[in-house]
């Protein structure tokens, strides 16, 4: 903590201020300016509440030293952390391969959930998402299929083998989730729910985390830091798009914040291009772009008939989209030095 | 909602729009243009889906023209709602008389709360805040005294009379608040925690909901449609500064959302000039532009000694300077129309 | 200069450190803490490139410690600074008299001109403004009269005595505008225009000077430094809304500015609630919190038929109304402990 | 342009508005819903002032069909544009070589800018970077070299054969920055100064026109617009970050704006990663991701000593770091179906 002091300061509130940091057990060095004069306070910068100090008669201003996250930090862990949501070599999350999550913005009947898990597995995507418990912005929007999409994301799981990837919103709800899903995610508007997070941090299964819309990145790593102090090392960190003054895409993607996360942390980090650009034609250059400054994977929404689709239609892709898109990020992955599996053949009618 | 297409639309695809209208029993208006068509449709907006239409091809926008909120609305409401949290005068938020509601961030104790609770009642605040459960960016900070708060503040309102505001962050918590606050407050970044907006719509408590950070005014009359839908027509709106790229301050107080929120909803409209500003020095001027913009109340945070303040003490008031404030906005409250009580005259030190 | 260097600093990064500052003159102190070790530099910080510092082997983060701002700022001048655009005592800002310019976006020719200046003067505006040069984001839009409306400008104040402020927009214009016009006025679009500012300061003109869209105040401050700098002090601020991410107002107006700007300069800060709401609803509100914040004057775009105005006209106040503002306004302004001049009866079928 | 009416919209007021609309040779289509009716206007749209529109009683939202801008519309031209800033390869911007234009933010003297030129061209750079005139935030800071800098910049071009990019921000500098210049740049501060870009669509030169802190996608083009209106339709749109929330970068890089513009308009699209990220180490992983995204070129900050740099010294690449880059840059430029050549073995000793 650095404290730099008004031009005007007495002896009698320097001495103030000094005796407020010792008592705590911290040691002060005290640098006389011209106009200014700034006192370093060396020690464990937890015991100091910033608040306090700056309202000390003849404080100027409080600057934090230390990062205010401990085992999110890059400092914390040697290598960079791989999270395993199952076996299959599609299921982790921070290796040299990328990880790719697909599927319907909502579980909206068991059908289209099993056609939609063919075809992305087909297409190579590694985890299946669906959303059973829907945030929607309005009360009258649908709020999805509850318990019975849990059941179905299981069933189609039990079917293709793919790790299902699904939305907790309520504390009462992480239970019955991590009953069925291998990824809990936690929306961009509960990112700062700090009650689920807590609650997440204390089950055994790896949590997906979205960047709010107005979160910094040391907000977004504060809040992984939650669940992990509570004992869930397994945390996902996924960069969505950022809210920002700009109406031609629904969100802002804050590529920028892949290199600079991967700097600070030792977490992976993924990339959702479809709530981003919130278009389905802007899936293609933003996945390209992600991969492009390093992220470790990406979560793609994908539905049989984008028009028809009870939420986040204009941003699906069709299936053939997506396999499209898989064959296209090839060259990016391999630009990336990271590796990616290929489509296989597939009559998509027959999935459908 | 009103549908342009692309310029090179074709009468096939124009069949198929209608078609996709008319089969839910809407009308259609179809306005040939030079390079454009238009197609209104005319029935219940909320049957169509936005995001379905967009997706069509040949649809270039989709506009909806009904507003997303109803019972927020103020086209539902004959009156301006008045939110009453008890008996007394000083409890009705919405009429003529501005509601005050002061106290700590936090609940530190019983008698810094018993000190503070009469210190703003003598200088004419209406109702108590103070948090028990406390919605904290690090997880190392102090998370608030919890249960034992809530008793604290239901024993300091046996005492003084003053109904009690405090924070519910847990859906499982909300019950137990509900028993010992008087009004519930929903924090900025619950504000789109839909599953407690839902659950406190189920309760008998006045609401006091938060703006959040980036959420627009129309998001905020939504998360209010979201706790009325479910039966509480008790909320109250919470104008506390949105994120932008200013850094001088805390948050960027939107004076701005005041009266467009009083010309677009019934419900009353409260504001917080400790956290929009998040420095003692702007509490005044902030206030004094909140009546003046025409609020309904303020929301302020008190301190016995702002600089021992476990949270938010350099935006926190003494209870001298929260008195001088009372004083001060007392000649804008009159300019304003609206009615203030006096402090009365108070020996601070025996309250302390 | 406060420079923090990364936990593996070695010894001879450290002394690299010092002596790239100590061969500019200055001194440095060393705190050696657990993890990391903190310079302090003492000597005059302009000889200090933060940029240079930051990317020396060790280091981690350097804070300035003074303002970049000097004659701005408020330890620069002992008292406010009262700005004069002529002899009456409606044409001063910064003192005890609310300044309040009137008149509309854009001349649009003499009749009009005439008529809304007899109409804002009877209703109490101590000045008149009017764009004859109009910045204006699409090149097709109209985009003023020119020299022609300069004139305009000029004969209206001959009859009304009322000074003139106008926009410039182009550093060959600047001696043409000074020439006729009292106050120069640097548009929102132009704050960081260093050209302009420049050119501005070299004339003995009042400037009037609006925060851009996305500046901050220390970035206005700068833009203020920069006129000063070149020897003209006269220069009024104005805050007139920001740029965010909502979109229920054309702009964000950032209240706190007010109080945070007469913090930090002794510069007059005045308030246009037209752009800032974009909303004829919007004004009264906007400048009655303007003027409960601290706001030293207004800025109010008024026309004699908006609805035909060739620019602003959904934002422009008519003759009654803006009459009504003034009315409405005084309480507020007594309550700031201001003086306004109440509007005298006047006929405006006649002005008009 | 199609106008909403309010709820209560009489009779009398419909008639008002189709009249206001048909004077000016426009044809209206009125629908009439349960609550609203719709106007569409057919014709001129540019005949239309939407915001007398929206003042007309009854009036409640305007909304335009047409786009704003013609000549920059991807409409206007059947293809791609390919601005040329001389005879080589490396002068073109918009083909299938993707352009890389690099050297120092200013020019600080004839030999750092010879030896930059000579590195930057045997890395693979098409074109030299250079200020004459900086704008700065502070008039304290080094303004730039000015013409003596201008004539370095010929001279440097003369020796090498690299056309030369540099920035105007005056309009009384147009012609004399046109005589030395092959790109003349409009910095991001300027994007909105229409004076100059007026001034820029008279000259022969091609203009690299940076997108505003603030400025959205639409308004970028308009200021594109601004330069073709005049008669210059050689304009290069430069994406280089935006203002946001986030601190932990200069500014937010917007990607989506890449493909959003590629979708709009037909003129080329570069990319600044040294100013968007605002540090060195994001440099390359920006440039990446703005290749993959569909980006046409890049305009890249190198110096030989960026520690010493007279500005954005923490942006700036070395000539070996921008080598490194050229080379990585390879295999995201093959992905993306563009060229890009190989830098030359060079002896970066000799350069300096």
């Amino acid at each position: 903590m650095i404290i730099v002091t008004r031009p005007n300061v007495t002896t009698a509130e320097l001495d103030h201020i000094r005796e407020r940091i010792e008592v705590l057990g911290m040691r002060t060095h005290v640098s006389r300016g011209e106009l200014r004069t700034i006192i370093g306070c060396i020690g464990d910068e937890a015991l100091l509440q910033e608040a306090a100090l700056v309202s000390l008669p003849g404080v100027e201003s409080v600057t934090p030293v230390m990062k205010p996250y401990k085992l999110a930090s890059r400092e914390f862990a040697a290598e960079p952390t791989i999270v395993r949501a199952g076996d299959g070599a599609g299921a982790a999350v921070g290796g040299r391969r990328l990880a790719v999550i697909a599927g319907p913005c909502s579980v909206e009947g068991r059908d289209m959930l099993r056609a939609t898990a063919r075809a992305v597995k087909a297409a190579g995507a590694g985890m299946l998402r669906g959303g059973a418990f829907k945030p929607r912005t309005s009360p009258y929007a649908f709020q999805g299929l509850g318990e019975a999409g849990l059941r179905m994301l299981a069933e189609v799981r039990a079917e293709t083998g793919l790790p299902i990837v699904t939305e907790v919103m309520d504390t009462r709800q992480v239970e019955t989730v991590a009953e069925h899903a291998d990824v809990l995610q936690v929306g961009a508007r509960n990112m700062q729910n700090f009650a689920l997070l807590s609650e997440l941090g204390r089950v055994q299964r790896p949590v997906l985390l979205k960047r709010g819309l107005s979160a910094t990145v040391k907000e977004l790593l504060m809040a992984a830091e939650y669940v992990m102090a509570q004992g869930n090392r397994d945390v996902i960190l996924c960069e969505r798009g950022i809210r920002t003054f700009e109406t031609s895409t629904r969100n802002t993607l804050d590529v920028a914040a892949i290199p600079v996360l991967k700097a600070e942390t030792h977490l992976p980090v993924m990339v959702d291009p479809s709530h981003a650009g919130g278009r389905a034609d802007l899936v293609a250059p933003l996945a390209f772009a992600a991969i492009a400054a390093g992220a470790d994977g990406l979560i793609v929404e994908v539905h049989p008939d984008p028009q028809q689709a009870l939420s986040d239609g204009d941003q699906s892709l069709t299936f053939h989209a997506f396999e499209a898109l898989m064959r296209a990020m090839q060259p990016f992955a391999a630009a990336a030095g990271r590796e990616l599996p290929l489509p296989v053949h597939l009559d998509l009618r027959e999935a459908a």
